[in-house]
C-alpha cells in the first residue's frame, strides 16, 4: 500500500463494531463520571439507562428531530442498541466495578477516546449527506444537521439531564460551547465546504486530516490537564473583528466577572443574587 | 354465548363513544384535582384547556411525536376533542360544581377509573400495531410507541405541568415510575411479545387478562389507601438480581445523602428543603 | 384603480423584501431590549443568533414542528435567513450602535412595527392554507397552525430564553396572553371560518380589514403608554358568561392578588414564597 492512499482507505474504515462500541464505552464512562450518575443508576435503572442512550445516541436523535424523522429510529437498529445497553450495564453495574476500574487505567482511556473522535467524522459526513438527500444544497441546513449528529450528545445535554432529574437552565452549549462542540461545529462547516465544492480538496483527505487533528487534540487535552483549547487565539482575533467594535478594557473585566456570575446556580441566595442584578444593570449602563 | 368466548367479544369492543368518555372525565377530575389546577381555571381557561387536553390525548401526541407524525393530529377528530372539551367545561366551571360533586360518589368514581383502564389496553395495542406499520418488526420501537400511548399522560406530565406555570425538574416518571405507567410498561412489552409471536397465548386472551388484572388492581388500590404496588416482590427480586450487586450498607448511606442533595427541588425554602431531604433518606432505608 | 379594488390589491402585496425585513428589525429590536440580552450577544454572538432567528422564524419552527415537518426548514430558505442575519449583526454590534439608535427613532419605530403588523395576517392565513394542505377541513388543526405561525415566537417564548440562560417556568403565553398572542388567536379563529366559509366576507376583504386594525391597535398601543388591550371588554363579559358562574366579588380579588404573586420571578426569598403558598392555600378553601 502507498503512503498516498492511506487517507482513501482511512476512508472506508467500517464504524461497526470496534469504534461504534468504543464510543458506546467513552460515552457511558462520560456519564458514570458526572455528579449524581452511580446515585440515579441505583435509584432508577431506567432513567439512567435512558441516560446513557441519549449520550450514545444523542446526535441521531437530535438530526432526526430537525428533519422531521422518527427521534426514536435508532432503536430500529437492535444490534447498536443491545451492545450499547451492553456496554451501560457493565459500566454501570458490574460485579466489583471491574469494568469501570479497566477503563480508568489511562492508555486504554486514551485509545476509547480516540476511537469515539473517528466516529465523530462520520457522524458529521453522514449527516450532511443525510441532510442533503431532504434538502438539495441548502448548505445552512447541511451544516446545522451535520454539527447535530456530531455533537448531539453535547447539545441536548439540558433535557438529557432533566430525564436524571437535573435542571441547569444556567447553562448551555449554545451560551458556553464545550470544546467538542465547537469543534464540530467547524467540522460540519469544513465538510459542507467541501460537499458544495468551495474547498479545493478531496473528500477522503479532508476525513483523514479532521480526524487526525480531533484525535491529536483530544489526546493532548487529556493527558495536559490546563489544555487550552486550539481555537482560543482565532475566536479572540475573530470576536475583536466581528463583534468586538465598542468594547474598551475595562468593560471587558467587568463581564467577565458578569459571565462567571451569571453562569452559577440558579438559586444563588439572595445576596448573590442583587449582587449580580446590580452588575448586570451597571454593566448595561456602561454598554449604552 | 359461550364462556370462551368472552375474550374474543370482549377484544371487539368499541371505546367510542362511552369508554373515551370515561377516560375523558378520569383525566380530567385527575387534573383537577391537582394543587393548584383550579385556580389556573379561573386564571386562564385557555392553559387549562390545553392542559386537558394533554391529559386526554397525552397518548397521541407523545406517540406521534415519536413517529414522527403531526403532534396535533388528534384535533383533526373533531368529535373526540369537543367530547373531551365538553367535559373539561363541566368538570371545572358546571354551576354549583354539581358534575364534580357527582363523580366524587366512590362508586361512580370507581366506574369511571376502571372504564378508563380498559382504554388502556386499546392504545397500547394501537400503538404497536402502529409502530409495525412503520417499522417492521423493530421490537424495541414497538414497546416504547406502545408504552408512549398507554402511558403518554404520565410521561409528558413535566411539560403538562409547564403549561400550567409549574416546573419540577427533580421528579419525572422515569425516575420515580408511578404505578400506571410501570404497568403500562409491563403491558407494553407483553403485547410486543405476542405480537412477534414469542408468547403462546392468542391476542384476545392476553387482552382480556391484562385487561382483567388493571382493573382489579386499580380498584383494589382506590378502595386501599396504603396499597402496595403488586410489582413491588418482582422488582425487589428483580433489582437486587441486576443491579445490586456491590450494595454494602456503609456505601449506600453516603450515596442516599448525594442522591438527595441533586435531586432535590431548584427552589425550595431552605426549611422544606432539609425536611424532604429526611424524607427521603428514610424512604432509602426502608428500601433498603 | 378604483377604492373598491384596494383590498383586492392590498391582498396580493408581496412580503419580500420590505416587510420581511421590517419583520426582522422589529423582532431584533424586540430581543434586544430584553434585559441580559445585550451581555448574552458578547459572551456568546451563537446564543444571540439562534435566539434572534427563533424571533424571527419562530411561527415556522412552530408550525412545521406541529405538522410534522422540518423544524429547521426556514434555513433552506439562504437569502431569508442572511437577511435576518444581517439585521441581527446590525442591532447588536453596529460601531457606535448606529443601526439601534437610528430604530429607537419614534417614528421609523413606529413605521416597523406597523410593518411587522402587516407580515402577522400573511403569516396567519399561509399557516391555514398549509395546514388544509396537510388535514383537509380539519378546522381545529386551522386555527392551531394559523395561530402558532403567526405567533410562534410569543408561544415558544420559554424555549428561546433558555437559549439565553433564562428560565421563566411559572409564565407563558398560555397562562398568559400577550397582546399579540391574542390578536393572532381571533384572526386565526377568522380566517379559519372564512376559509370553511362560515363567515360571508371575501378572504381579501378580511385580510384588508384584519391588517387595518393590527396595525392601528399596534401604533396606538405604542403611543399611549397605559393601554388597554381592546378586548378588555369583550373577555370580561364572555369570562363571566362561560367561566365566572362561582366567583364572589370577595373570591375575585384575592385571585387577582394570587395571579400577580404567582408570576413573579421563580427564585423568590424564601419569604414572599411562603406567603404565596399561604394564600394559594387559603384560595383553595375557599373556592372548595
Amino acid at each position: 500500500m502507498e503512503l498516498g492512499q492511506v487517507p482513501l482507505h482511512f476512508s472506508r474504515l467500517a464504524m461497526f463494531p470496534l469504534f461504534d462500541l468504543a464510543h458506546y464505552v467513552a460515552s457511558a464512562l462520560g456519564l458514570r463520571e458526572q455528579r449524581g450518575a452511580v446515585e440515579i443508576s441505583y435509584q432508577s435503572p431506567i432513567a439512567c439507562w435512558v441516560s446513557t442512550m441519549l449520550h450514545c445516541f444523542g446526535g441521531s436523535v437530535l438530526s432526526s428531530l430537525m428533519l422531521a424523522e422518527s427521534p426514536v429510529g435508532f432503536l430500529a437498529n437492535s444490534t447498536n442498541v443491545l451492545l450499547a445497553s451492553l456496554v451501560w450495564y457493565l459500566v454501570f453495574y458490574c460485579p466489583q466495578d471491574i469494568f469501570y476500574r479497566c477503563f480508568s487505567f489511562l492508555p486504554l482511556r486514551l485509545m476509547v477516546a480516540g476511537m469515539k473522535e473517528v466516529t465523530r467524522t462520520w457522524k458529521i459526513t453522514g449527516g450532511i449527506t443525510h441532510a442533503n438527500s431532504h434538502y438539495k444544497n441548502a448548505w445552512l441546513i447541511m451544516v446545522a444537521v451535520g454539527w447535530a449528529r456530531g455533537a448531539g450528545g453535547g447539545l441536548i445535554s439540558n433535557f438529557e439531564q432533566l430525564v436524571r432529574g437535573i435542571w441547569k437552565p444556567e447553562s448551555n452549549e449554545l451560551l458556553k460551547m464545550s470544546y467538542p462542540v465547537k469543534v464540530t461545529l467547524v467540522g460540519a462547516i469544513l465538510f459542507t465546504l467541501q460537499h458544495t465544492q468551495s474547498l479545493p480538496i478531496a473528500r477522503h483527505n479532508l476525513m483523514f486530516f479532521y480526524t487526525i487533528f480531533l484525535v491529536v487534540t483530544k489526546v493532548t487535552m487529556m493527558l495536559t490537564p490546563s489544555a487550552i483549547s486550539p481555537f482560543a487565539p482565532f475566536e479572540a482575533v475573530l470576536g475583536r473583528m466581528l463583534f468586538g467594535w465598542q468594547h474598551p478594557p475595562s468593560n471587558m473585566k467587568s463581564e467577565a466577572k458578569l459571565s462567571s456570575s451569571s453562569t452559577s446556580s440558579s438559586c444563588d441566595s439572595p445576596s448573590t443574587r442583587e449582587n449580580s442584578d446590580g452588575a448586570k444593570k451597571r454593566q448595561v449602563k456602561k454598554v449604552e
